[in-house]
């Protein structure tokens, strides 16, 4: 049992972090609505609205109430249930890591990288990488400043992943992504050798946006997205985003004449979406309500993306309306929709990647971000770096910046460690696959008449509800019985390639 | 010249105003959301998100901060600019007045009128009074209460006027409000004398969403509603709200089968939104920054709907567009379209009152709620009130409740006083014309034209690029050399209706 002053406390707490949880819940709305709806003009009145309620939830994070509390929680608390413990633990972390950063530093550090998107947006547009070289410099020495602060064990570069990534090393990471690395290019070798040529040229069209719109709406509704708790909206990036578990939007971008660019973005945003309109009520506005981790996440996104949404069976259902839909796919057999959203092309933009090169991408960023953190490498050589490693790896070299290092927003605001997540977000995927197929015997004939009720299901109980409560290493233990491994993925891969590619 | 020290405190008040004015604009955006965009489950964690920031908001309303550099400034401030002054004085204001009320009290008034709201909702669906009779029982005891907070010299409902309208009292506006009355009946008998019937019928029709949209934009644009500052949304009641002069939103609903319902909300949104896009960025998060009463801001609104929407000249440049755009209007000549939109028929419903008799509705309310305050009537005989006198003084009877004493929104959450505005914008817009035509005499000949920016110009010069610096007194003598009066309406009605009825 609970003391009774233990109680109090864990009540001042949650009462504070649901104030917190408010204030998030408000950013993200004005968030979102920049993103999606502002007027071209407000965007400097806009900045300063989003500036005052960011400082707000910084007070509020670090305030001396919150960190009297968290001190009494400082002692054993493993009487309180994992969900509390794991409150007060997301809480303390949240509090001991922004307030190790002074408060000074931070702020410059705001400042500093606001300038240095700006400038990263210029270069891109300039696809000239000089430009935004020196602010590059600027993140790097930040981040590296911030992981003395935040503490690490071996690698400088450890304290930055742990941020995205509970428990992740790059020891850790080194040794799953060589695994995944070599997999991933004995599948390239044998499909290159299977000499087999896949048409994809027929998604690119004139598809309308009302209807791109209506067929997108069409399958998420299908995939159980909620439109009671969320909406779809336009914005130049996808994204998914949040203000409670009632209200999580989804938004894409319809202006790309390749098909498949909106409607697999929805997908892949209605996964996140999913996940976040299924985490309990229980959890909202306790620091554990977004979802456990980065890949976890992406492992939701990218599941339904890939794994359902580019499956023989789940076309099976879908490519009649597609087809009764959209002309263009008039004269298109159901094996060549289903091989083009399949094929396998080294290419140089990782947004665009397919389902098998795109650990590639990752993993390039991982290994130039890592040198970048530890000073192995310099500024001044990562181009070449960039340039080299896509050369080596896939075989293709971008003819400017803006397709090569300048391609990614996210080491303009001083993102590093971030990009790891998208390739475990694959691993854990494929795993969870595993478990569910053992679970779940009719998964493949359920997809096929384009019943998908059950897999969320499966997900709600396996992944959603328990929000942010364990680390991603416990959760993945507790749904497959060990610990992450990359032979599911490669198999999965292998198993898909084999078929479409004959070998 | 201003001293240092008190420049000083000067720019203190303006960090908190600013960061107020912040938190405000956030609030106003997540309302928005909630009116246009929101998914319905999320009703109850919005609802908290908006109690969490409203809270915060009283809170530093009334923070000791505040008081104290308020109290600084309690001695002699004319030095200052007048724009400063009117700052403090604001801030004054509203500091004292948030403050009067004590703490739980404002707190109870705020949940009773939620619920208060909920029980009007309910007894006008089920048109029975009886159900809302005990919260506006509660709502007039609040307004009683807090009116001794306030203060007030001789009437108690003095007080709550000034909220709305700064320094005007029951006793100036029975006197303007019987001229008006004695005015719009002698006018309204010639009517009924002249025996012409007007039809209108012809506004009746299947008017597509996007057809009325498409010409309300045309409109809009053409009156100079800036949508690079601005958007157009659909909500259930049109409004128009502002987060910064340089986003200032519209909202109109097109379900009403009548052609006009949506046009006329839009060109009367956009007047309230012409407004806020023009008052100066110097004034933004002072307080000054909003419009300087409910009776101007309707000035401006009626001024474009009324004065210039239904105004024979605007319609020489836009019927040919609208009949080219509509083929319901295939058939019916520039007259019959005129007249039309400008037919007197004494009616039951606020909302929906012509031009002429939509005064008497708010006379009708002014007489009730001033009686209600004082104690002179009680809720037990309000219906009967209201019944009586819309059979006086329109000859008119509703059938139910919800067509009569339940069809405002206004009293459910006890905001009296706030009526009056409606008509004194009324009189102020014609008191303006009056001026207008003096500086402007090609006024109707551009306006044959579709030429409207230089009505938007004199606005902008005459009212808007003051936002609240001025009283509503100060302002109407500064652009028409007197007081306001009466008068100027009702020479413009009686001008406008002779012509249409021939009297």
């Amino acid at each position: 049992m609970v003391g009774k002053y233990m109680e109090e406390k864990l009540k001042e707490l949650k009462l504070e972090l649901d104030k917190i949880g408010k204030m998030n819940s408000a950013l993200e709305l004005i968030y979102w609505d920049m993103q999606t709806k502002m007027p071209k003009k407000a965007i400097e009145q806009r900045s300063g609205i989003i500036e005052h309620i960011s400082g707000e939830i910084f007070n509020m994070t670090t305030s001396d109430k919150i960190g009297e509390i968290l001190e009494y929680f400082s002692g054993n608390i493993e009487e309180l249930s994992d969900k509390d413990q794991a409150i007060i633990k997301y809480a303390k972390k949240n509090y001991e890591q922004t307030k190790r950063i002074p408060d000074k530093r931070y702020r410059e550090f705001i400042v500093a990288s606001a300038i240095s998107e700006g400038a990263w947006e210029e270069a891109k547009e300039k696809k000239d990488f000089e430009i935004f070289k020196p602010y590059l410099k600027k993140m790097i020495d930040f981040q590296r400043e911030f992981a003395e602060y935040y503490g690490y064990k071996e690698e400088k570069y450890d304290a930055l992943l742990d941020r995205y990534e509970e428990g992740f090393t790059v020891n850790e990471l080194d040794r799953v992504f060589s695994e995944l690395k070599d997999g991933i290019f004995k599948i390239l070798k044998k499909i290159e050798k299977s000499g087999k040529i896949v048409n994809k040229d027929f998604f690119i069209g004139n598809f309308s946006k009302e209807e791109q719109e209506k067929f997108s709406l069409f399958v998420l509704n299908k995939m159980g997205y909620d439109f009671e708790k969320g909406r779809l909206d336009e914005s130049m990036h996808p994204f998914t985003i949040g203000f409670g578990n009632k209200d999580v939007r989804i938004t894409t971008n319809y202006d790309n004449p390749d098909f498949t660019n909106a409607l697999f973005s929805c997908i892949h945003e209605g996964g996140h979406g999913i996940y976040d309109q299924n985490i309990p009520d229980e959890l909202q506005n306790t620091g554990l309500d977004t979802g456990l981790s980065m890949s976890i996440h992406e492992s939701q996104s990218r599941f339904y993306e890939n794994i359902i949404g580019r499956s023989e069976e789940f076309w099976e259902y879908f490519f009649p309306y597609a087809k009764y839909q959209f002309k263009e796919f008039e004269n298109i057999s159901f094996k060549e929709f289903y091989e083009g959203i399949n094929k396998v092309s080294s290419s140089l933009i990782r947004t665009e990647a397919d389902e098998l090169t795109y650990s590639i991408h990752i993993i390039i960023r991982y290994e130039i971000e890592k040198e970048l953190i530890s000073g192995e490498l310099d500024v001044d050589n990562v181009k070449e770096e960039w340039n080299k490693k896509y050369k080596e790896y896939l075989g293709v070299e971008p003819k400017d910046d803006s397709e090569g290092i300048l391609q990614d927003v996210h080491w303009s605001d001083g993102s590093f460690g971030y990009f790891p997540s998208y390739a475990l977000g694959n691993l854990y995927g494929a795993q969870m696959l595993n478990a569910m197929e053992k679970d779940y015997k009719e998964l493949y004939n359920d997809l096929k008449v384009g019943e998908l009720s059950y897999i969320k299901k499966w997900l709600n109980e396996n992944v959603h509800k328990y929000g942010a409560i364990y680390s991603p290493k416990e959760l993945i233990k507790r749904i497959s019985g060990e610990e992450l491994n990359p032979i599911y993925f490669l198999e999965y891969l292998n198993k898909k390639y084999s078929r479409i590619y004959k070998f």
